[in-house]
């Protein structure tokens, strides 16, 4: 157990992400108070029989009332609302994060309400699964995972390094990045491959010729990888579409571009772009193996634990 | 063990699924002989080196000869090819069968070299990982798994059992299916999600605003899920999509113009239209754990074995 790194936090919101910072809290010691909030009181009544904090708030101002450090993980599309909520509450001195997978847009719709005097340093950690939920949390989530800081203009270093030593005690390793640029790169490594996901499933959903029991039957030929990452939060993903529009507009027209050449090679049968592109490819995969960012057994190591 | 079904087994081709197959056989003593057969030395020494057979040859014919069952699993362009070269070694009565992905192409391309008494049925086992060649096969790789056969017209039915009870034994569940449909079957559970996951990771390599380390660096947000699809064979694939044009392009243009459509409503912020998606495609992923085609375990396990 490290010690205290904070006398309180309070957590916005307790699904996937932040019952997993609740869970990792307290199983490393990092705060003797630690205040949730959530607007649901059916999921703030699982939170408390989960025993993931010291207090339980409907309101998220009460919960960010004498907290050093208040961590906001709701969807993005309310961060405004919560940071118009809390403005009041938050003690001079205090650390304001989140940890929104999209970051312009978050800063855009809380940095007006920040008052003076507390440091606001968004986040967001590179984290998660396909289920949502308090139940779904678990402490070692960030564990070996990036977790990507946009600090503003005119950020404190201490409490910047005070947060960034926080995500390093759960595990994560810490990165700056401006916030513009965090949202075109997780456009692409995240919020298209979410979309072409959501998109492929609902096409093989609407099929006339082939049957959704067929579909699922033989779903292990590839179709199922796609359908973990389409089995995410709704309201999650409605607000990333709506919230990182630009980046994904034009990762999707690179996207639709690549694809109607990729389509044309098929139909012309030009056999050797389609040998180049699908052997260029087989490079990246062996890069992420490389840089240790998935495993090197066939099949995610599905087969071995007879996962199918 | 059970008893012997085969005097002879020939295996042409030896790659993932040719040698999944022979160390089955191996595994469960289904033949007295296994033939292999590869035009590649290098690999044929290399299955000898795995002891997955009792004789090794580089011509198809040869290994053909005698045997009661041939299998082919060769890339879906050679099978004309292969069903060229072995038409004269092969015994009346034998039963001549593959593994290709596509089916109507096979029957195209092998059928018109069957000669009278040889029981030609085409068959495919929904089975697979993103690795190939002979070392990567493993006996259990078609353990509760599907294997689609497509009889011709006029097929005899003992044969058409005996080779079921083949793949049962293997651990395979058997479907029959008309080859056209299967074709479209497959194009949209297993073509789509690979010319999907290859355009994807294409269009990431290829980006300037976004480096490719970082694109590597953050893939565990979504994006390795397609790397893994991107990483299989590329010469495998190049046939699938010259051999199963016709349903692939028809898969592809409602893919797109469904794609369309969520494009226009991420650019016109429709929260509603996202939202309704996003929701129902979460069903499909229900269905396919409770059908026991996937894990339930979140991210594949992948965390649960620390595989990243």
């Amino acid at each position: 157990m490290t010690d205290m790194q904070f006398e309180k936090i309070a957590l916005i919101g307790i699904g996937l992400i932040g019952s997993s910072i609740a869970r990792a809290i307290r199983e490393k010691g990092l705060a003797r108070e630690v205040a949730i909030s959530t607007r649901s009181s059916e999921t703030l009544k699982r939170a408390e029989e989960l025993g993931l904090g010291t207090s339980y708030h409907t309101s998220a101002a009460e919960a960010a009332e004498e907290a050093d450090l208040v961590i906001v993980s709701v969807p993005v599309g309310a961060s405004g609302a919560v940071a118009a909520e809390i403005a009041v509450a938050l003690k001079p001195g205090a650390i304001l994060t989140d940890v929104g997978s999209t970051k312009a847009s978050v800063i855009q719709q809380m940095l007006p309400h920040v008052p003076d005097g507390v440091h606001f340093i968004p986040g967001h950690p590179i984290a998660g699964t396909e289920h949502s939920g308090p139940d779904a949390g678990f402490a070692d989530l960030f564990q070996g995972r990036w977790c990507i800081l946009t600090p503003v203009a005119g950020t404190a270093l201490e409490p910047l390094a005070r947060l960034r030593l926080f995500w390093e005690t759960l595990g994560s390793k810490v990165d700056e990045m401006e916030p513009e640029h965090h949202d075109k790169v997780l456009a692409i490594v995240s919020h298209l491959p979410h979309i072409i996901a959501y998109n492929i499933v609902g096409t093989a959903a609407d099929l006339e010729t082939v049957t959704e029991s067929e579909v699922i039957k033989y779903s292990a030929s590839g179709f199922r990888d796609f359908t973990r990452l389409a089995a995410s939060d709704p309201v999650m993903w409605r607000d990333v579409c709506l919230h990182n529009k630009d980046a994904i507009l034009e990762m999707l027209a690179r996207f639709s571009e690549d694809l109607a050449y990729l389509q044309r090679a098929i139909r012309w049968g030009e056999a050797d772009k389609l040998f180049d592109l699908f052997t260029r490819t087989r490079a990246v995969r062996r890069s992420i193996i490389e840089a240790g960012q998935d495993t090197a057994a066939p099949d995610f190591g599905r087969h071995i634990k007879g996962g199918n």
